[in-house]
């Protein structure tokens, strides 16, 4: 037998009706993949979040919160006292806060990981957001910062990102790669009114113009270098080591799935690795999920970012790996077997 | 302000753009709600699985697994290999199994609790499934099970069952309670294929005729006694006395809701105490949340029972309350608010 023949058999083998535990089923058979064992682990699983302002949020044309607030957030994180401090603590899930390029000065805080490019991109309505050799240092961060919490013993990873006005690089990624115009890959984000919707959509589609977006493919970095943000730069890196060291990665919301549509421009394979926390309450979010082809575990029409969504999925994760090491089988529990199928 | 303003407000002002942890947020003002609390909390959260025979299993019209089956699974629950066992046990939720009236003698195993009203029902097919006095003593037993689990503290409580052919009963209890016809309230059961389903489907059209179901509207204790079960009873009895206790309830799969159908006959305000854990694969299950306007936390495609469905949306709940009890507001946080909505 294959191996994924012999956890297929163990899977349908456990006592249990066929197929009855749905989609942790799935997941169970995609990480012993994953890991190449019958009795896959999740160990140490840990959510990064990664931070950085948008020099697009000093127009006001896209956000309705100032982009002070991505500093006091990353500061909130640090003082545990944002909903991702009380889901992964609540979940035994590890923690760390990435400053990759927020409009502050964390230097006196040492819990945050600096990997700060600059201090926010420029504002892409007018000019790249970044240099193309910005874009290639923060993905080679990204890969750093995995590195490290590998070789910790972590096999399970999370990426969360806050950014004031990030949905817009989001929106933006993901018009450009998957072709959905811009009013389709537009939300109301962290929270805009009707007509704020509406000069977002029309701010994001000059963008999309001012950059040729949709005359040509781009590649990741130029893509980034475009319009990207810090955060999600770096975390195209993070996604591209997690890969490499085999990571289990579970996809956060909007932001985190636009990131995973560039990495995986670069590297296909990811996807193998990849489970879907959650469909986000923000609109292009199912239209991403849908050209990946992904089954969310969650759909709770979260729309926070800050890896909210893979630290409440992390408990299904490792439901569905504890289920496949530790049920009795039908022979092991002299449970009968359905006869006649 | 009313205690749900100010849950209301409470919820509002957390770190977070309003309305972003999505269900999460109607389940903490829930809560708070049956608590009466602004500071509502899980305690001893708590999964009882009741188990019981049906006569009409040993037809072999319904069920393509053999009755003893019951039994063999009440046994591997007692050893732990079971899935409620792997879910319970990684979420820290207390388990109790009763034998509510499985055909199997299990007076040598001290962990089970004796609640056996008969080795299974009569089969409804031609005579009634049991007494209503047997049904008002098995309505009893729940309720004294969860007046004891009430008193050691818990206040959370999920219920599974396990029954060989229990789907059988639950699908005549909602055609008989909704209204919806048998083909709308069968569905494939452990896994039952084509012939077997449309076999299920004429067998129960044909109890639905015998018993006069559709004739008049009747009394959950006389449905219980045309085509109930002994663990389907004892679980309404177990809802009536949870709501009196007001503990918050996680209701399971389609047996679970089937036994809810009945309960909320008798007291209606039982659903301001009810979270529903999921949406069954079981296709009948769509209609019944739709029928009880039940906005489910998990689309898993389970379709198990055994109250595993709920031990998989217990740490939900809990993500709710804790957010509720834990995160930093705006003004505590020194987080600027949206100026301008």
């Amino acid at each position: 037998m294959t191996l994924q023949q012999q956890l297929q058999h163990a899977i349908n083998t456990k006592t249990k009706p066929l197929g009855s535990l749905g989609l942790l089923e799935d997941i169970a058979l995609q990480i012993g993949l994953i890991q190449q064992s019958v009795s896959p682990k999740i160990t140490k699983p840990h959510i990064i979040v990664f931070a950085a302002d948008h020099g697009i949020a000093t127009t006001g044309l896209v956000n309705p919160y100032p982009q002070a607030v991505t500093a006091q957030m990353v500061l909130n994180f640090v003082n545990g006292g944002a909903a991702i401090n009380i889901f992964t603590k609540q979940n035994n899930i590890g923690l760390t806060v990435v400053d990759a390029g927020v409009n502050y000065d964390f230097k006196n805080v040492d819990s945050i990981v600096d990997c700060k490019m600059a201090y926010g991109t420029k504002n892409y309505l007018i000019e790249p957001a970044m240099g193309e050799a910005e874009a290639l240092q923060a993905i080679e961060n990204g890969k750093k910062i995995i590195t490290q919490i590998a070789a910790e013993g972590c096999n399970t990873i999370g990426f969360g990102e806050m950014g004031i006005s990030n949905t817009s690089s989001a929106s933006l990624i993901m018009s450009a790669i998957i072709g959905n115009k811009i009013n389709d890959c537009v939300g109301r984000g962290t929270g805009v009114n009707d007509a704020q919707l509406q000069t977002k959509i029309e701010t994001l589609t000059k963008v999309f113009e001012v950059h040729n977006l949709g005359e040509f493919s781009c590649k990741p970095v130029q893509l980034l270098s475009k319009i990207g943000g810090f955060e999600i730069a770096t975390m195209v890196g993070a996604y591209l080591q997690a890969v490499k060291s085999n990571m289990v990665i579970v996809v956060d919301g909007f932001i985190a799935t636009a990131a995973l549509l560039l990495a995986q421009q670069q590297n296909s394979d990811i996807l193998q690795n990849c489970v879907f926390a959650h469909a986000s309450g923000e609109q292009g979010h199912e239209k991403m999920l849908s050209f990946l082809q992904a089954k969310p575990l969650l759909q709770l029409g979260l729309r926070l970012g800050e890896g909210t969504g893979a630290a409440l999925a992390i408990p299904l994760i490792q439901s569905a790996v504890l289920f496949l090491n530790q049920m009795a089988s039908f022979e092991s529990a002299g449970v009968s077997d359905v006869i006649d199928k």
